[in-house]
């Protein structure tokens, strides 16, 4: 069965699912496209949740991709708080604001057992994980719907591993994809490499359905990837200045500046290691730093210093996610960047 | 006019020049079977130059390339070697070597006037070279022969920088990349991305072939790379366990292991960063150090460490070049990993 097929789509085609920059309305103009789209969790409330998946059902009865972290919380450490806050103490000062008042907590909610019954109810045809699966337990509830589980991997280990563990599809998430890289095995990055490699060795290592992800812009990456034996494609950066996306102006401003600075993966805005625009932030601290709290908390101490720096037109301390082949960026519907990405797929017939 | 009649071989395949490993029998392999084949001069004396070029041009009448280093000897700094060799000291005392008794000098040669005059008196078709180019009146004293310039390029700008100062062709070298990295406008490794996002920036950013190189190790990977819009491709991994090749038993035992570990760049071996499998040397100091002396001084003393340990059955203190993408190394002759290559290139006619 064709991968497109399985997922009830035109193409093998996934819309990415982009934390913070995009909700139901991105997800549903790349399903009515005739792509899977994505709807990511991991920073919504469980009501907030339900209105977006309300929104979906609404909107479309496509199948779609109902995408979580499954992360474990770290336990809450005064200490590395402190330092993170120290270190940032000068930021602060610079746009006045009283370190006191900011509340610590997550930026970044883990699949649990909450969320899993809001699944139980919506029974989406995709369910994808990001940094592993969650505890068998959970995965079981997923499994047990009869929904597809993806997740991603970053090397042939993690891809034969999250195949043993029952996902259906495996993702190969190439060095240059953007966001968050989803490793789960090792936190060392220097076994990741970019998806020419990454993609057949783990489409010859597996017995099920890959996907690639990472560098896909236009309807030339998605041949390439198509070449390499993958099964369908992820796609995200290209999505990022879609007319349904929620990426702010200055974020898009970014992403579409001809003179753009490259990027870096850096741990600073969540604690975790993911790929942005370099800005200033990253040179000042250092793209990987030793100073974030674990993942999700090193958000928080930043949330007020980049409200204040975006209200006055400055990105020096927003997460400008993007992947390392921003060419496919435009400002534009999502069908659009749809029907152009689904032309390098071979014809059917 | 085709990549391939530019040329003039069968197929737009450059077998990659590959220092230490290779020598003028598996170029000339790869240029009998209709690849381009490609001569390393970067560790040969000026005679033995001489005598490498004599031997191709006494076995085929075929176009070659001929690659250099084009760095600058740095001053001798008295500091930084016995920096270097105080970190290298334990090893020196396991393996009961007299660090009194190692010369220093470096490991590999720029091009410079002596082999331009040799060069001058071969005539070959292409001249390639690795760090950018050599100084200006270096590089037309090569473009006055006739021959094709090409170097490589790991980021856009670079492939800007290359093609304005007149090289024909420029290498699209990714992250996947073995050996050396080619890097020379930023030290930076994190502006370098993988081939899939490198590659069609590049092809889009110049007026001129592309090559792409990095992680193509079969046919697929070449037919992804003309999909991405290469003009053609450098292979260099798949040719290291070549019948031709020079590359050492353990380093090909190494290469062949099902159990390989993974590759990681490093800078321990030369002082410039180069991806190899990880091995002693390069878990211990870590893979990226500030102990080496500068590009090419660091190899002087290892070289005996080396030749103790290979002596012992050991790659501990062995550069190990490879890409990330190893699943084409097998020990078969050349021109049938050329050929199974060029099945990758679209049907001509």
């Amino acid at each position: 069965m064709s991968l497109a097929t399985l997922l009830g789509t035109e193409w093998p085609l996934v819309q990415a699912p982009m934390a913070g920059v995009q909700g139901s309305a991105l997800a549903i103009a790349a399903c009515r496209a005739g792509a899977l789209g994505s709807l990511p969790a991991a920073m919504l409330s469980p009501q907030a949740l339900r209105d977006e998946l309300a929104a979906i059902r609404a909107a479309t009865e496509r199948p779609f991709n109902l995408n979580f972290f499954c992360h474990r919380l770290p336990a809450t450490d005064a200490a590395a708080e402190a330092r993170w806050r120290a270190a940032l103490a000068p930021y602060h000062r610079e746009y006045g604001i009283d370190p006191q008042a900011i509340p610590a907590g997550p930026g970044r909610r883990p699949f649990d057992e909450e969320t899993a019954a809001i699944v139980e109810t919506v029974r989406p045809r995709v369910v994808s994980f990001h940094f592993g699966l969650p505890p068998p337990a959970l995965l079981q509830r997923v499994k047990a719907l009869g929904a597809l589980v993806m997740s991603s991997a970053t090397t042939v280990a993690e891809a034969r591993w999250l195949a043993a563990q029952g996902a259906d599809i495996v993702i190969a998430q190439g060095l240059e994809a953007g966001g968050h890289r989803g490793h789960f095995l090792a936190e060392d990055l220097s076994g990741q490499c970019g998806l020419f490699a990454l993609l057949p060795q783990v489409v010859r290592a597996l017995d099920r359905p890959v996907l690639a992800a990472g560098g896909i812009a236009d309807a030339r990456g998605v041949a390439a990837a198509m070449a390499l034996g993958a099964a369908g494609v992820q796609v995200g950066t290209a999505f990022l200045c879609a007319a349904e996306a929620t990426t702010g102006p200055l974020h898009r401003r970014a992403l579409l500046a001809a003179d753009a600075p490259p990027t870096a993966l850096t741990n600073l805005f969540t604690g975790r290691p993911a790929r942005g625009l370099v800005n200033r932030l990253m040179r000042e601290l250092g793209p990987l730093s030793a100073l974030p709290p674990a993942f999700p908390l090193a958000t928080a101490a930043l949330a007020p210093l980049r409200a204040a720096a975006e209200a006055a037109g400055r990105t020096d301390f927003s997460p400008l996610w993007c992947g390392d082949n921003r060419s496919g960026c435009r400002e534009a519907p999502a069908a659009e960047i749809v029907h152009e990405l689904a032309r390098g797929f071979p014809a059917r017939g």
